[in-house]
């Protein structure tokens, strides 16, 4: 831990004097009121050791990095039935993921993009009796932080403009692969990622993506070391949408980032890093996330290829 | 060393008298000859220890495996520009690849579909003096072996049938993204294509993407060791065409396919694998050497995730 | 008129020996209760003589054919701002739809297709007090006819199934081409699309396209003689989905078909003429309505080319 | 005639003035060269009366126009089995092309797009012993006009930078729907676009579209009614790429454009028209001929619907 706290700390400094050629992210119109200067990021080893520099104790909306903690629950629940509801292939650019829904009998490309997570929402729908409370708990267990919670606004926030997410759903509808109800199927999936985390939680809420040995307090598994190494596979072809290959090809770890600005990475047997800064580049992630993250992995030649 | 063999002679004799409900490659008229029940494994470790079962020591057609050397060479005469001209994305399932083509002005999404492989190519003609000498020359001097040729026939029927290839270079070119004449650019394409090694040849050619500190007998370095690690990034993202996260959901390492049947895959820091048997799924992938590499991973726990 | 009887009756009892290779539209759940062997055919010429044979007073869902009553309404309404929101160009094959949609920024190809109509029914909405009702008024002011109702059984049955639709109304509200509420919308649309009328009916409703001095019982034009020709040519050009080009080569009369087997078609200045025979060819258009239509104006030399 | 002429030159003298906010095709060197100023208008009426005005007796270089003449040489020739090898429908968007092409298996959507015309070719090529020549001896039989030539410097000229038609060739040809020799077709191709005429000639040579009995100075008939009226109809639909139902909705008449600057428009039974104005629309149609038509049908109340 020692020599990485230092190298974080000077990325860190050198980053907060880069110029961010970043947009925050105001089409959730609850988003757009984030300062858009705030930079955290921590780290967390497999024995549990935590490192934060910056505004790694702030809260903020993890979005689309939820969907990890979603999929992780409907893998557990579902097994390996689950992958014939959705693919783990990278989708290509955005603007023909309807063309390839529809090429694809409604089946999406991959857990991450939207129609994907739709999917998976509903797949959770079907096992749980009280989706949000289960989920919530969950993830409460897995990390053992009964400090989570929902951000009611912003799921109604996203909700008032989410034409395109209702479009999604409705249309996957229409090729039978959303069982239950449409309107239950997005605010579910609404609620889900308008959940709030620091970088120092999130960096240790997915240590069971790092530690191959991964318990609960309580001792429990949460995935088999299989899963657990699948979902990692998922997360490096197909987390950052449409940059997904820049990542891996500048960063070399699995990772997800959410609109909120966040992003996580994991290295396998070593840690999870998680990196906060609400200003988004041109594909929708980070920009200094990203920027961070490729100093980091080459200055502590961490990549996992 | 010792209990690689075991597992892989345990997985070989599985597989023997497994079905294989694959199929031969036969668009191109050449390669419909070979025998399709031909089946090899080689694994060759960072420590130059090398183990093979069956026809591992038979040549066949390396095809596409063979655009990780272009690649390489590329890389290495152009450095960081190359990506300028060719992007490191997945392509999305394969009946968008012209769409995408159109959309990105003439820009392959990687190196690894046909279009990026040309533009490669083409990239290769403007440095070299004699391309199709100087790159036997560079495939000889990085894996110690003066046996390697092209198979003439090979390239001369894969010509005969290569329309759509023809059609993608003409297409780039019309984006201006193919410099140099096409028709020289098509003939280096699918010269390359044709050349011809075995399992155990394979597994040592590809050694500079698994050990950090490679270097030829004459002491010289093929890439730095972030270039490497690139390319193994881009592998693993992209190298199995509309099955990339399908192969990295499964096996877990970077490697690449080719039609002639023949996959190679990566273990960072460990080792370089083959494994060779003609018939394809319905991706393109050899049937067999997907399942070896799934079982195999498996078994020894080797997926770099 | 003498003359188009004969030959309406001839092609009529040969119609009626030939094998009808369509199928009837079941994705309606109410549809499908037709009896599939229906044949009507009715003129209704400019001077307003009529003429049917077979089933031509048996009424069935007009479905799209009610999409012309709500693009003249609008147009009527709206005049020629109309065509900022919806476009007069043929669709391409169906699978684009939505890319085309997206590609264009929300702005459907033609009011023909089920995106363009519903942007007609979103501008009738901005202009009407009781949609429905002010709809049906108008229906029966141009056709003198105030039996004209919606099949509320209909409307509520194609709701039921509506999931394409409704996926397609909020992709074009993310856009911002859908000023009303989605739902509302979406029910003005499924009551127009369950409009019933028979063929004798439908061939008088629609003379104000075929005669440039149509005035109704109270002595009012519908459309200037302008714009009434704007739609013939829109009809012409999209009024046969993916098969339009095909109508306009074998038949040649502008003109519109609906998934309950109905077709009108318009002879400028001269008639207007309906078929209705359930079953519908893969394009989604009444098999024999289109033969009928074929042989009518081959044999009456009535094509306006 | 007589009334025809007042209106024609009302508006030529309208257009002089009207600022052209289009611009002269350059991607192919030899069209830039054309004065872009230059304005021609010629009628020719089914009696063989002909009135022109401005520059109505240069020549230009008639590009897509010339696809109504091979399209007519070749449906003469094969006969109804040529629809099996291109579709009369319109395509859509111009960036679907690619795309559609693959999904309809290597059958273009209409004869006027590239791919369509090139098939074309390629059915002519399979009929006639010396092709440019055959082809040429036809288009002056069929106008008793015997100083029609190709420009062999524009043929060129297309020829150097024609790297998409090359490529869509071969991509027709990996379907099998090019027969022969992907050079001759392009050569032929690129030969009949640079067929060079003006607006007197042009209005002359297309009359066999507008009068019913059509025969050539030596009695011949060029193609049956039937025939006739349906080139007509593929006119209407897809003459003016993707701005064909813009051109029915406003101008009403089946025509054909060409990047020369060149439209012509049939009126059955009445007329036909030319108009050339070198300065094109951004979707490649002459600004002030589009214009030009739609004024005249209006004031003159000619449209076909």
């Amino acid at each position: 831990m020692e020599n990485y706290k230092k190298i974080i700390e000077d990325i860190y400094l050198d980053l907060k004097d880069v110029e961010d050629t970043g947009k925050i992210a105001d089409y959730i119109p609850e988003l757009a009121f984030v300062a858009p200067d705030n930079l955290g990021i921590n780290i967390t080893t497999i024995n549990k050791e935590s490192f934060g520099v910056g505004d790694f104790e702030k809260k903020f909306s993890i979005q689309s990095i939820a969907k990890i903690l979603s999929l992780t629950f409907a893998y557990k629940l579902e097994g390996e039935p689950l992958w014939k509801r959705v693919d783990v292939e990278p989708s290509g650019n955005p603007f023909n993921s309807l063309l390839q829904l529809e090429a694809d009998l409604g089946k999406p490309r991959n857990p991450f993009i939207n129609s994907g997570a739709l999917v998976v929402c509903d797949v959770l729908l079907s096992h749980l009796e009280n989706p949000k409370e289960d989920f919530l708990n969950f993830c409460k267990e897995i990390s053992n932080n009964t400090s989570l919670s929902y951000n009611e606004k912003v799921a109604q926030s996203e909700k008032s403009v989410g034409f395109r997410n209702v479009a999604l759903c409705n249309f996957i509808k229409s090729f039978g692969n959303i069982k239950n109800n449409v309107d239950d199927v997005l605010d579910f999936y609404f609620h889900i990622c308008s959940l709030e985390m620091n970088c120092k939680e999130l960096s240790q809420i997915f240590l069971y993506l790092a530690d191959d040995f991964y318990t609960t307090v309580k001792g429990k598994r949460i995935l088999t070391m299989n899963e657990a190494k699948r979902i990692n596979a998922v997360m490096l072809t197909c987390g950052f949408y449409d940059e997904s290959g820049e990542f891996a090809f500048r960063v070399g770890l699995p990772g997800k980032s959410g609109v909120g600005g966040g992003i996580i990475a994991i290295h396998p047997d070593k840690f999870c890093m998680t990196v906060w800064s609400p200003k988004l580049n041109e594909k929708g992630n980070s920009y200094k996330g990203m920027l961070f993250l490729e100093k980091f992995t080459t200055k502590t030649a961490s990549s996992i290829f």
